[in-house]
C-alpha cells in the first residue's frame, strides 16, 4: 500500500459528559471526504486512541470506517501497552473492513533492542494479516527512538512485511535516507505538519497529520507550488502553518485543536483527562489569533 | 488502610505458548502466605499488569483475591492510558472482592499539573468508592515526576479520599517528609528493596516490591535488625539484597525475576513482549551467582 | 552583519603528543578559503574550543585570525562555563581582530529563564563591544533549550545589540519563524549540515558546519540547484551528504571527521580527550566507504 | 587518603560588583575550623568553581589553603570542560599546598565509555601526582552517569592510584556496595546532605556537602545519634535538614544558600550569572522560614 496526499489524523468525538459520541462522525467524515483528504488515521494521538477503553476504540474505528464507506483508505491505529491487547484491536480492524493498521510500541516497557521492537511489531500484525500495517515512529512521546534507517534495514530482512512508517519526528535527514533508500519496499508518510515543505524538500509523498483536518486547503497549496517550483510561496504557505501551530500551542495542543475543530464547523466536544478544555476565553482569544492569520479560508 | 510489613508485587504466569496461566496462582500465594508476607500487590510493573489485555487483567485479579482468601489483603493494580479503563478496571476490583486498588497516571499523554493528575486519580477513585486507593509513584518508567510533597500538600484538600502512595524512587528526603508530614492522612509504602534500610530510617512502615517474593526473610531481617537498633547487621544484610540485584539485573531485569521464582520452586513461565526470557545459559550463570550470595536461604 | 554562503566549523589541529599545533593552520586556511568558503567559525564544537585552556583558545585564535589576513570574516566562540572568562574571551577576539564572536551558555549551571540568559550573554558581550555576537544554540550539547523565538522577542527589547544566531537545531519551523519574524534585525545561521536543503526551503542564506571544510562544492551545488528550482536534484545532492554523515556517525563523529580532513590533505592531528581517536583500521574502513559516495570529488 | 565526618563545600565570596573577594576567607575559614568540620571542598558547585577564569579559581585556591594554614585538609575542585585546563588546575593546587584534589569529568563532550573517562581522570591526576585524587560523580549536573560499581572495578585495576569518590547521588544501594567492595581501596564520601543518614546506614564515613558550613551542629547531632543507635533521634534531625532543604529550594539553591551564610554571619556575597539573587523580601521570608525550623541553633 502507497499513500499519497494528505492523511487527516481524526479527533475522536466525546459528549459534554465525557463518553464517546459516534453522531458526529458521519458530518464530519463527509466533510474531510469533501475537503479531498487522501485517507484517515484512527484513534491515533490526535484521536486520543490510547485514553479510550478497548470497547470504545473498537466502536470509534466502526463508526469511521462506516461512515467512509470506502471513499478513501482508513488507517486504525491499534497500539497498546499491552501487546496483546493491540494484536486483538488489529483483528478487529480487520473483521470490521479497516484498509490498514498502525501501532505505536508498547511504552511503559520498552523494547530493550530493535530485534524485540520488531518482535511487537511481528506479533501485533498477526492479528490482522490481511492489513498494511504501518509501524507508527513518535519518539518524543513514546521515547523508543531507535535510529529508524537501521530499523528498517533489520525490517528489510527479519519483518518485510511491513508495509511503512509513520515518521513524527524532526531528523529530515533520517527520513531522507530511509526514503531514499526503502522506497521500494516500504511506504514513509512524513508526520510533522509545521515542517511538511521539509518533508518534501526530502521527497515525501504522503503526510499524517493534525492540522489536515482543519486547514487541507492551505496544504494543498504548499505541495503545489513547491511542484511547480514556486519555492519562495512554498515557504510562505508554510510560514502560515507554522503560526498556526504556535498560535495554538500556547495552550494545551491536543483541547485547541479540538476548538479549532468546532470553529470550522466540526465540533469534537472536549478532550478527555489528563488534558484539559481550553477556556471559553482561551477559545476565544485562540479564535481572533487565528482569524487574522486567515486561518478560516484554508479548508479549501 | 495502613499496611505495614512487607508486600509482595506478584508476578503473572504464563504458559509457555505466552497465554496467562491461573494454574500456579494458587500454590503461589499459599507459599507466599506461608512465608509471611503482608499482603498482595497484584498487577503491578511486576506482574506486567500493562503487558495484559483488559480481560486478562479482570482474570488474574480474579485469580489472586481467590487464591488469597481474605487470608492477607490484595491490592489490584488498575493504570492504564485510558483512565476511563482504569476506573472500569477499579470497578471491576471492587466486585470480585479486592482490598485496595492503586493506579500509575496515564504516560502516553502525562497530566500537566498536580492538578490534572488528582483529577485523573479521582476519577479512577469513582470505580471504586469503597476501596483505599494507593498512588503508584515510579517516575522512572512514568516519567511523571511531581514533588511528591506538593501532591500530598494538595491532595490533603483537593483528594483527601486518597489512602496512600506506593513510593518507587530513590529521593529519601522527599519520602521522608511525606511520611513525617502527612502519616496521619495518607500512607506511605516504600518501593525499591534496594534501599530498603534507607526506608526504615527514614520511617517507613510498609514496603512494595518485586524480590518479597522469593527473599522475604532476608527482608525480615532487616527489619527485625534495625528495629533490635543492630545497625551493623542491618547493614549487612541490606548488602546481601543489593549483591542480589546486582546478580540479576546484568540480565533483563523483569525475565531475570521470573526465571529466579523457578528457581525457588514458584515457575511463572516465560516474559511477554517487549521482555525476552533469558536463555537457559543465563539462568544457569544467575542460579550459580545467586547461590554464592546465599540466595537460597532467604525465603524464611 | 549578515553572513552569506557557507561558514567552515574550523577544526584544532594538535600534535601527536596532544599540544596544539599553530603549523597546519595556514595551509588549511588558505586551502579553505581557495575553497570559497564565506568564514570561518572558530574554536565552536568542532574546534574543540571547550577542550583547550583559555590560554590556547587565544592562540588559535590568533591564528586563524592571522592566516585569513582579512580575506574572509572570522568568528571567535568563547562560550565558557565562566560568564567572566568568555567576556575576556570576547575581549581578546576583539583585540585580535576578529570579525565577530559567538558563544553556547554557561552549561554546567544552565540559565533557568531567557531573562538570565540574555543577562549571561549581555555580559559576555561587554568584552566585545565593537563585535557582532551570535548566541550558539545547540541544545542537544547545551541542554539550554528556550523557544528561541520567544528568546528572540525578548531580545529584540532587551538585547538588540544581538546579532544573531548561529541555530544548530532540526526544528525547521521555530527556524523559519524566527527568521521570517526576525530577519531585518537577526542573522540567523543554520547549522545542521545534513539538513541544509530543509534549511534553504525555511529560508536560510547562511550556514555553519564542520563538513563545510572538506565537502563545500557538494553543498554549493545543493544551494544552487535549489536557487535553479532544480528540486530532484537538490534532493539527490543532500542525500549524499546525509550518506557522508551516515558512513561516519559509525565512529566516534569528531574523530571521524578529523581523520576525513586528512584524507583530503588538510590533516588536523588526533582529538583531543575525552574522544579517542579512530584505529587505522577505523581510518581505512570509512575513507572507502567515502570513497563509494564520491566524497573525494566534493571539495569544489 | 580517608576522609571521615563532615567536609564543608566552600563558597566563593564575591563583592557586589561581581569580583570574586578573599577578604572574608579568613574569618569564614576560622569559623568553619571552629565549627568543627572535617575538611573544606574548595571551587567545588557550592563555590562556582565553573563560573571562575582560570585565575580566579587558582586565586581562590590560594586563599583557602592560606586561610586553613594546615588545620585540616583542603581539597581542591579542579574539573573543567578542558581536560588539560584541568590538570593545569591541579598542578597549580600541588603548588600551593592543597591536601587534595578532585573533578568532575568534561561535561560538554561527555566521555563515551568507562574508559575514556578513567583516562580523562588519569591525565589530570598527572597534574598533581603528590595529591589524592577524588572523582566527582554528581551525575545531575554532569550528565555522566556510569555505573559506580563497575567504574571503581574497572579503576581497581587500571587506575588505582584513583584515591576516592564524592558521590552526590541518591542511589544509596551503588553508593553501598561501593562501599562495601572497596572499602580497602577507595574513600567513599558521601555527597546528599538531606539524606546523610540513608548514608551513614550505608556505612557512609566521610560526607561533603554545601549545608555543612551552616548547620554542621545539626549534621554531628544526626552523626551521634545514629551511633548511639537512637535511630528516631536520628530521623527526627534528618527530619530537620529535609525541611531546611525544602525551606531554601523553593528559591533558586545557590543564591539562597550565599543569603543564609549571611544570615549566620558569614556574608559571601551574590552569586554569579547565569544565576540571580534573592530579592530582599525572598530573603526576609526565607529567614523567617528557617527561624520557625531552629535553623539558628545548628551551627554548634
Amino acid at each position: 500500500m502507497q499513500l499519497k496526499g494528505l492523511v487527516a489524523a481524526t479527533f475522536t468525538p466525546f459528549t459534554a459528559e465525557g463518553r464517546i459520541d459516534r453522531d458526529p462522525v458521519g458530518g464530519m467524515v463527509d466533510a474531510l471526504v469533501a475537503s479531498g483528504v487522501a485517507g484517515l488515521y484512527v484513534n491515533g494521538s490526535t484521536g486520543e486512541g490510547v485514553s479510550l477503553t478497548g470497547n470504545e476504540r473498537r466502536q470509534m474505528a466502526e463508526a469511521f470506517v462506516e461512515a467512509v464507506s470506502g471513499r478513501i483508505p482508513v488507517i486504525v491505529q491499534v497500539g497498546h501497552n499491552s501487546v496483546q491487547e493491540a494484536r486483538e484491536l488489529a483483528e478487529h480492524a480487520q473483521v470490521i473492513g479497516a484498509d490498514a493498521i498502525s501501532a505505536t510500541p508498547p511504552t511503559y516497557f520498552r523494547p530493550a533492542s530493535i530485534g524485540l521492537l520488531l518482535d511487537s511489531l511481528r506479533e501485533i500484525m498477526r492479528g490482522a494479516p490481511g492489513l498494511p500495517f504501518y509501524y507508527y515512529h513518535i519518539p518524543r512521546i513514546t521515547g523508543v527512538d531507535f535510529d529508524l534507517h537501521a530499523l528498517l534495514t533489520q525490517a528489510a530482512t527479519d519483518l518485510p512485511e511491513l508495509n511503512g512508517v509513520k515518521y513524527t519526528a524532526q531528523s529530515i535527514h533520517e527520513f531522507q535516507a530511509c526514503r531514499a533508500h526503502f522506497a521500494e519496499q516500504f511506504d514513509l508518510l512524513y508526520g510533522c505538519d509545521e515542517m511538511l515543505l521539509s518533508g518534501l524538500a526530502a521527497g515525501a509523498d504522503g503526510a499524517v497529520g493534525s492540522t489536515y483536518n482543519f486547514a487541507p486547503g492551505l496544504y494543498r497549496r504548499i505541495i503545489e507550488a513547491y511542484r511547480q517550483r514556486e519555492n519562495e510561496a512554498a515557504r510562505e504557505l508554510q510560514l502560515l502553518s507554522v503560526e498556526m501551530v504556535q498560535a495554538f500551542v500556547r495552550y494545551p495542543a491536543l483541547p485547541a485543536q479540538k476548538a479549532m475543530m468546532e470553529m470550522v464547523g466540526m465540533p469534537v466536544g472536549p478532550p478527555r483527562l489528563p488534558w484539559r478544555d481550553l477556556t471559553a476565553q482561551e477559545k476565544k482569544t485562540l479564535e481572533g489569533d487565528l482569524k487574522k492569520l486567515g486561518f478560516f479560508e484554508w479548508r479549501d
